[in-house]
């Protein structure tokens, strides 16, 4: 039976220990594909550790898709796609280059959800918003960090900060980069700009409106909007269960394939080592293919572990990663950034270098402190435990409801909000109407699919992040009463 | 001689009601083209009202070009172009067909500057910079408004705000264009973004990347990249003193026409009367027709009257205005705005409205509170006598130096610089680079032009709002050794 040693570790944890060093055995091919994986319990008799690491081990390697599950049956190694390209030692930065350590570990979870904004109305119980109830905003320190920087850096304030954002700000997040998600990044590749839709139209401008971009479909619905209002060329590509379709990929005449490898919206799928593989050597085939990395989310994933970022697979500077703090602090400050491989930056500088900032010195700074300073951390493990509360009394809500006999739940994790599909007779689309007459707003999962498209098993994303706990019992019977 | 009665004015200063009566007999064919208007001297005797009113009356017509004056002769009255298009009255708007109202008034002079950023560099000296010094921002009052705004407003700063901005923001900022322009605008009009060149970027997609602009030339140079970097095609047209020579923009293919008709950035033209209406013209002709309206330095005028908008003046919603806060409050705060004609902020909504905000609620609705609070007009007239003074200082070491028989100061009227001309036998060039060596920074008239260009008299732009006042008999001696 497969054996390692536990006696020199260091700072990780058995289970993170126990998943590097089978995924190591994987990728140096110690481990060959459809190799049987021994049975939890067997394996952890044998390396004398309990079986719940052996279970949070193997659930990592098979979200990742370095191992599949038969069932019934046990957990096998996967035919992992080898990355044919190597780097071009000229090219690449060192930083960048590296493997991701494994602090990446010391954040649990991610997740979270985005949906089509429109302007408030007048829903009692809202599953389709995502925003910030103001009690959540630490508005304390917030506030105390901003009269620090007044009084400390009154001078910085009114300098005309460097288009892509102050150093502070930018070393802030290539550490946040680092602890987090155990990506190596250079500040120096950091791009600051006020809001994700912002950063789509400068890379369009960087890298090119003659390119044919692709997106994911089903998808986030805002991207194709802003494309289609960029004047680009756009395609739709399908998903299946490890992501992209790499034969629809392949068959495309794309350039830039934006995608949400971690955490796709809003099926949760999360794109298989395999097919991350399969997508870095279809970028690295041409010279003029990226890959922009939508990782809108990373910050709250509520089970799961820590999915690494396909940026820090990338060793030919194919991989242009972007995040949000509209996510994990609140949509209502406009702060978003970019990780542009190096080459990339340096054609950034030349040719659209002139732009002026888009975000405020003062929320800059202030934002700059607020990570340094720890509190950007403890804000998300607040927020963490506060939505595995809300999903919590949510799914326990819908159990005991007659709900229960009728619904299946899937992707509970995958982010701040579920599937959930209904048996009824009814469509998605009357089940819709009815909610809207009781005063629930509900977005089906049809309504991310380009063109017309109907799930025959009506499914609803249930977003939880805006929900009051109060709120949730009220809201889970009336949603009873809609099927 | 003419005879105006001075008995029923209301609010008006006997200046506005002078200069209201001579413009309305121009207007309305009263006074006819080449009539000549009575001398200074006699027409004060006449109405019995001091020289100085008749003074300021007649050089506000003349900046507007109402009429002329020939030297040693006196004052005529131009030949005005007619508005030969007139409103389709199911299109407009009622409050933004309106007459200006004289609050325009209440502000008494507008200028300012832009200059193309860099970095910060080691400059002894920065005759380019526009940064606001840090002594000038009322940090006090922001942090204040701020901690208010934190306290009153916790849920309103969690709420996603409509994409152009928040209501209270654009209704503060359509006050402020009625009481400092004297603009009849609707808050509905208004759309909030992070800086003018992100709006540059959305008026492109509104608009039309197929469509050929114009811009000045001189000008602001970054307006020539960002149309560069949006790959759109763009057409440089010439100055002549009234402002964008109309036998070129005639002659050249351009739909969009996007100008700083109130003040011409850098060589401080303003368009007259006649050229705006020539303007309009131009732009009614045409369904695709517009012109943008650059208004970026409207707050400071040091000497001038107010001129009015050209915004003002379309009565067939062919002129969008933009205007920012990145020059009256501060560059380091990113707030912008424009003000659409009716019908495009329809199609806006339609093809645009999508997008989120690209500012921050906390600092919108600071803004507003610091607009609605008078805050910001108080901060306008301090800033305007710091600015005079700043000018005065140095024009008067100018005078006291060697250098002030070698030069020529013009458009000291023109926003936070002027414009000096040299008497030397170096070139711009080389008196560019003696200046480096000095720790001078100075920018040429011809760096605005596009394409190379050399004025044969070397001409710089000296700004002058980022000076210390202990610094400018320096900075005058350091500058008399360069030529």
């Amino acid at each position: 039976m497969l054996t390692y040693s536990f006696s020199d570790i260091g700072n990780a944890s058995l289970y993170e220990h126990l998943y590097h060093s089978i995924k190591e055995d994987i990728v140096s091919g110690t481990l060959k594909p459809q190799d049987r994986l021994p049975s939890k319990r067997s394996f952890a008799k044998h390396l004398n550790i309990s079986t719940i690491t052996i279970e949070n081990a193997y659930a990592q390697l098979l979200a990742e898709g370095y191992i599949y599950s038969l069932p019934k049956k046990g957990y096998y190694v996967s035919d992992i796609t080898e990355l044919v390209y190597s780097p071009k030692s000229d090219r690449v930065h060192a930083s960048c280059a590296s493997e991701a350590s494994s602090s990446a570990f010391k954040q649990e979870s991610d997740a979270g959800v985005s949906v089509v904004k429109e302007a408030p109305v007048a829903y009692q119980v809202d599953f389709a918003s995502n925003q910030t109830c103001a009690e959540r905003f630490p508005f304390a320190t917030w506030m105390k960090l901003m009269r620090e920087i007044m009084a400390e850096k009154s001078t910085e304030l009114m300098t005309n900060p460097p288009g892509i954002g102050i150093p502070e700000l930018r070393a802030a997040i290539a550490e946040h980069l680092q602890q987090f998600r155990g990506m190596q990044v250079s500040p120096e590749q950091v791009i600051i700009g006020a809001g994700t839709e912002y950063l789509y139209g400068l890379l369009i401008q960087l890298l090119g409106r003659e390119k044919v971009y692709a997106i994911e479909n089903p998808g986030y619905t805002k991207i194709a909007r802003i494309y289609a209002a960029q004047q680009v060329a756009v395609r739709h590509l399908s998903m299946d269960r490890s992501g992209i379709c790499m034969e629809e990929l392949e068959q495309s005449d794309c350039d830039i394939l934006h995608i949400s490898p971690t955490h796709h919206f809003p099926t949760g799928i999360v794109t298989s080592i395999n097919r991350r593989n399969e997508l870095l050597n279809w970028a690295a085939a041409s010279d003029g293919r990226y890959i922009i990395e939508d990782d809108y989310d990373c910050e709250f994933r509520l089970m799961g572990k820590p999915i690494r970022s396909l940026q820090s697979l990338d060793q030919m500077e194919k991989v242009i990663y972007i995040n949000t703090f509209t996510k994990s602090l609140t949509s209502t400050i406009r702060i978003s950034y970019m990780v542009l491989p190096p080459h990339l930056m340096e054609l950034f500088q030349q040719k659209l270098g002139f732009y002026s900032a888009t975000v405020s010195n003062f929320e800059q700074y202030t934002l700059a402190k607020f990570l340094r300073e720890g509190y950007f951390e403890k804000h998300i493990n607040r927020m963490r435990k506060f939505y595995r509360n809300q999903r919590d009394e949510l799914l326990s809500c819908i159990k005991k409801s007659p709900l229960s006999s009728k619904v299946t739940i899937t992707e509970e994790d995958a982010g701040l909000h579920f599937l959930l599909r209904i048996q009824s007779s009814l469509t998605e689309a009357q089940i819709q109407q009815k909610a809207a007459a009781k005063g629930l707003r509900i977005s089906s999962l049809s309504q991310f699919y380009h063109g017309t498209y109907e799930h025959t098993v009506p499914t609803f994303l249930i977003n939880y992040s805006a929900l009051r706990l109060e709120q949730i019992p009220m809201a889970v019977e009336l949603l009873g009463q809609c099927i």
